[in-house]
């Protein structure tokens, strides 16, 4: 038997762990990044741990502002990650609480209700608004690069697990990236027709300069 | 005012709704398919319905054999998913239930457990095994076309959430592609070294012929 | 000779023209689309006219409220970029005229101008806005997803090329998805921290309804 | 046990089988195909014989005027390579024959010399030609788009098989191009600097109009 | 005439060879790997040599417990498929010998039988099997994920080419991964239905732990 | 309020600006590149400098023996192009000028002529050529990988803005890979049926090798 063994695994010299064969890519995150993502960290020196994470296990804080919160567990968080086009977060809104609008420029996003209500909604191209009450269990999809929103207007804590196509989703956040940012008062106002004075209210809200 | 306006929308014919700018391609799934998905119905005829879907609302039933059970939310439940590389679906296992060794060959998943325990593993393609237990709000991640698996060992019922990156993403469960189908006996001695006892008994208890 | 030339064709038919063999696809769009674009027209009916679109010869009509205009070459107006993933542009900005703050879902945007000076930017997703005066010959790039506008503070007409990596670029116009949608007032002021007196202002200028 | 069978089968028709989930997609040639292939055949009607091709059993004829001929297994010929990115095919040259210089415009080109030996090369985009003559066993490659050529100078039959990664990969033969086309002689001139005779000459001797 | 050259010289400089400007990217694997491949070796310094790989020229040693062997020119042996999206190997099956079940979790393959008869087949997700008789000459696809096999059972050795549409394609052996690994027994047992017995024998014949 | 932004910024600890999300990866030429491109360089030191590129103010010297230049805006020369998929640059052909027969062999162009007018066409891979004669405005497509050309047949310089949907598209022209290098002329002659006295003409006149 120990000959067959010997014939076997010189067999698998030939067959399997080509050093090249990428089963898996975990982000080695001490090196430049490309478009695509981040070199590979050595698969010999890998673990289960390293496939697992575990910041979504507590639900996020919600004591601020918007009520609301966005936990992530992206390739920043969770390395192993890298190269597998998908990632997930989860979203603690507390009754009253809101996700402002927003975009995901580089994905797709799929949310599933856990827990609590969710009206949730997004604008096409053609300015046509799909707007929903969610229950518990129920999924819906907002489609990449289009303004979407979060609110809680129900009386008990929601929760919901969101999944997006891409290792590393980007958010842009519209009212902060026109009124948290140095982005000049003058051409917001310019470029969507809003007031002077409703920018310069908004810039002092949320503490863009300029 | 009324000029205005009239002026507004004539500049909206040239800068947005292009019937051919596809924000989103619900499937019209009584359309022949392409590998990369069905042709969109016509998005003039959606609401906000469309994106959504209620069907992991409740757990799944386990009272089968293997004390477990999927849900999908996968582009044939959930037509809005067409195109947008994305899945989603809800596990429920019972106390000693399991989802047996499976693969699917063209899509990455990660899960993120709800409620209870697992343990979850998967087999790389240099033989090395990474197993681990989860506890609520871990998340794992089983990169595409790996042996995997998920087991209830605790003693409560175990709820996960589980995302790919495939709109319809398939699922091959080896016991069941050997032993429910029509894969002969013979063949499947010569090609896996399992004992033709091991095999007829198998092919007995899952229903294959052969 | 000619028996070297029947030889010649009768390798030919070997050779080339599979008619599965796609050089390229002219749109079919009397046919439904799929998210990856229309079914291609029989080749064997085209002409060199196929290729070649005539509708950017002229300047677009700017005599509107934006005193600008965008007039596209894109899979709609031009059936040949069915599948290229390229489509191009003209954009016209008479003095003082301003395209408004806008993304591209599922698009990259290269900028060359022709003619006079355009001020152009973006905020990216750390709000962090890049602004620049482009002069005539400038090539500017706006990332696929972000905020984006051009403005002409010049004295002069402003003529530019713009280009997309996508054969139909969706454009979402932030002021037009909000406030000429029937999205509602309630949840845009809850999602934009927007005043009520404000949203209604524009409301009624862009003509939304709700 | 039928107990046991039918839990299990129920569980199947959760786990398994969705129509939507594609592990292949026979071509449906019949109908109009896109940029990215054809639509899929039922998969209920198939069988192992749709996953087959027997039309690179016999070597291809060599009696012609270059002595070489190349039989495909692309989509046209073998439908069960739709979708899949991959297509292979034989290359059969008499001693003296050649395959011409040629592109594939969307496709990498690998070779594997089966019998007999070749002179095989290509030129890349800074104009430095990779020539090599290859023995029997030996494996080549073809970068996309550039122009490669192969020509057995030996005294014996040479059989290579080649695999391009796209189902339908084209090739332009720049001779016949050139010469066996409607392509004006005064253009060709034009832009390729050959001399009036010499383009009269090769359009008479391959065929071409103009 | 040198001035002519001159001028065509300095065009070039324009037209032609930007560095970035990339027809291969061989692989320079002293570097770390991304998900999508190696960095490039400088261009300036590869010959015809770097595009040739001669490591499938001799049959491979049969001798071993399955009779069989899988030569490849994969990535690691052939890094000039760096990004090329294809491979090759020669598949080597003695009279009884056998390719034991098994997937590739990244790629279809394309099998070419050189010499001698197979029997080759694959299970898809729905447990269908595609089992057929291959004859020399015959091509057989295998799409990507699913598991399949190759078994001599003639009389005369089988030598085939086999493609891939991956530079480095992975391959899981279904037995290896549960019985040469160290998956737990319990785990395969549970997760495959497999007696006790029927694993603890196997473990010893294929050498797994636990 | 204060204390409303700082709750605020807290929240986009969470929200936003996560390291790994790309917006956009300006390259970082010093770095070795892969097949996808360069690594990024650090966002926290751009401006809107990186994004802007000036090389294309200016007609680009026709002084030369062809009448014609390409000025390009490709990776090389604007690296904010990084992983964009997108480059454009400007043709200036003066009257009797001539961008001899290429291919691009891994982009898809479309050329719009600013000003001037210009005879363009390719040949597909069954040989049949598209030409046409371009005014003014006009825009015209060359698919992927075929060879294509543009003349100056008018008394005024033409001046045209392309786009490829690379960011680093090769350009390979015929002659000058057959004439201006140092691929054999008896390869040459045996590949393409040019005469033994055309190729030396030709080689002596472009200054191949061989």
């Amino acid at each position: 038997m120990p000959r067959l063994l010997l014939l076997l695994l010189s067999l698998l010299s030939f067959l399997l762990p080509h050093a090249s064969s990428l089963d898996y890519c975990v982000a080695d995150t001490s090196l430049p990044q490309t478009f695509s993502g981040f070199p590979c960290k050595n698969p010999s020196n890998l673990t289960a741990d390293d496939f697992s994470y575990s910041g979504l296990a507590n639900p996020g804080n919600t004591s601020n502002t918007i009520k609301a919160t966005v936990t992530p567990a992206f390739l920043t968080e969770f390395p192993a990650l890298n190269g597998l086009g998908l990632a997930v977060g989860r979203v603690d809104v507390a009754p009253g609480g809101v996700i402002p609008l927003h975009t995901h420029p580089d994905a797709n996003e799929a949310l599933v209700l856990i827990q609590g209500t969710l009206i949730v909604g997004f604008v096409d191209t053609s300015n046509k608004a799909y707007i929903k009450s969610l229950k518990t269990g129920d999924v819906f999809v907002f489609p990449q690069g289009l303004l979407h929103f979060q609110v809680n207007s129900g009386t008990t804590p929601a929760f919901a697990i969101i999944t997006l196509n891409s290792a590393a989703p980007g958010a842009q956040l519209t009212s902060f990236s026109l009124f948290s940012s140095d982005f000049s008062s003058k051409l917001i106002e310019t470029t969507t027709f809003l007031s002077e004075a409703e920018v310069k209210r908004l810039k002092t809200l949320l503490g863009g300069s300029n």
